[in-house]
């Protein structure tokens, strides 16, 4: 559930400045305690910025269909609580000690404060679901973080594996990270008074781009630029992490792989070894091939919003979509 | 929220014999996943046992206003769901490597594994609540959680202090235990057709009994017998938590108080020194002041039930009051 931040969520969807200002608001002022270290907590996770990708997919996804009112913004608001809940916990899971260039909650307040106020998180994102949503979106909000899970548990189970083929990458980062922004989606339609195709047309939309999301920051782990992605890139190879463009570099003649393989078995930790590393990656196609999948899977998200009106909503959906794959470049 | 246990849910709750056993198999198979390590971390969890306080309550609550019906078992279980993964999570918290005599979840799979199970099982008890509660089930759950988190929060925060008074104390553990035991009973009357006033004298009962249940935790946390309660006596004490008896103690005069703080401070590691602790919290009158608490608590438990008709539920109940203060003995 990674990701990297290069655009404000301003930039990105000029229809929805307002409505993401409101967010931006609420989003502060949800998550409140007598105790002093919640919000502080909370609030260092969410001044951390993030484009606030999800809150938009589910209010554009509701002015899709209807009227996004109340409901929608509740339903957009609780999703990313479960986002930032889910951070913090990767962070104090991963003893991670940096997040978009600042220290991350578990490295300023301990694990203890952190997986607390991350539990506390969450529970507050479903008590907005019980406010004016329907209980079938609880339903779906929890049905969506047994999957997040999931796809933690499977990739670390994973770690070390020379046998992650691309079906169980595809598997694993719909699991952990596809998922929500499917719901995301989906909590738009359903808010809004959509009908039960347009939800899932929603939900398809999201999964794709969620896919298209993933592969990106997997790719840009590997040839992104430190300072732009705001933590170090390598992760991924160093953890032992095989991502769609080292499985299809092992999946090629052995004159191809043989190298990749023997940097990966390294575990490369200086720049020159990054750097090998890409250029091996290069001439076996596989980052080419990466970002063509990305590609294709910004398509696919694209095609799914072809049955509703064009208009500014829909516009500004397929616009995620393509910004999602220039992220690359 | 830690617990003690000497005796099964089956003794202790003779009327509710077959709804517990069935609580148990469905305990079992809730928690599912294609990813062994989930019903692994999970049931070695359940398998650790305890008393299954909490879905007693909730379905002989039932029973006092009603029919225990479907709802109530979903009910019931998801409160034993959030309890299970709330001692996974305090238990990584506390970096603790024994729960009632076993190996707790965090030493046996590590700390990522326990976390993300926790979370895992946290989804599926809220998913539970979907089938075929209201979505009030959900908003209450959710406000518990919250409690719980806050509970455990202001715990840590003043350990190392000497400024927990008495109604602090009694705040802490109403959100980090009772606030649990409170919904256990409040959902038994919510889900089998209870009037207003029947949930909130269910929800009275179950936090009285849950504030004497964790009064009596912390006095066996200071004179119990480490085989006895599975669980190494004096944590508290060596985490710098003051406890009723310990705050008692301090509140006397200083020739009662300072042998008293003068252990504290010095951190009391050895079997010597938890019986020179025990020495002068009975000087103090300290460890009787904690038992009578405990049974007023426990009194006043009982005094909630006076207006539901007397029967195997009511006596049930009443009976569970008096056995949370019998274990002092």
């Amino acid at each position: 559930m990674s990701q990297t931040e290069t655009h404000s969520a301003h930039e990105l969807f000029p229809t929805i400045h307002a409505d993401l200002a409101e967010i931006e608001g609420r989003l502060r002022r949800t998550v409140h305690s007598r105790l002093p270290v919640v919000p502080e907590v909370y609030l260092h996770t969410v001044h951390a910025g993030g484009k606030r990708v999800r809150p938009a997919l589910t209010l554009l996804c509701g002015r899709l269909v209807g009227d996004a009112g109340e409901a929608t913004f509740d339903a957009a608001v609780a999703v990313e609580l479960i986002h930032l809940a889910s951070l913090i916990h990767d962070d104090v899971i991963d003893d991670s000690g940096r997040r978009r260039a600042r220290l991350t909650a578990n490295r300023v307040w301990g694990n203890k404060n952190a997986v607390l106020v991350a539990d506390f998180t969450h529970a507050v994102a479903y008590r907005l679901l019980t406010q004016r949503c329907a209980i079938e979106t609880v339903e779906r909000l929890s049905g969506t973080v047994v999957r997040m899970c999931e796809g933690e548990l499977c990739q670390m189970y994973n770690e070390g594996s020379f046998e992650v083929t691309e079906p169980l990458y595809f598997e694993m980062i719909a699991d952990k990270t596809a998922s929500l922004m499917a719901l995301a989606g989906e909590f738009g339609a359903l808010t809004a008074g959509g009908t039960r195709e347009q939800a899932a047309a929603c939900h398809a939309y999201g999964e794709k781009v969620g896919l298209a999301f993933q592969v990106v920051d997997d790719l840009l782990d590997l040839t992104g630029d430190e300072e732009r992605i705001g933590k170090p890139v390598g992760n991924d190879v160093r953890c032992g992490r095989l991502t769609l463009p080292l499985i299809h570099a092992l999946n090629q003649p052995a004159e191809l792989a043989d190298p990749v393989r023997r940097i990966i078995v390294e575990q490369p930790t200086t720049s020159e070894a990054m750097h090998a590393l890409r250029d091996a990656l290069a001439a076996s196609g596989s980052l080419a091939y990466t970002a063509a999948t990305a590609q294709r899977l910004a398509n696919e998200a694209a095609v799914q919003l072809a049955d509703f009106a064009p208009g500014e909503a829909r516009s500004a959906l397929e616009a995620l979509a393509a910004y999602v794959v220039a992220r690359t470049l």
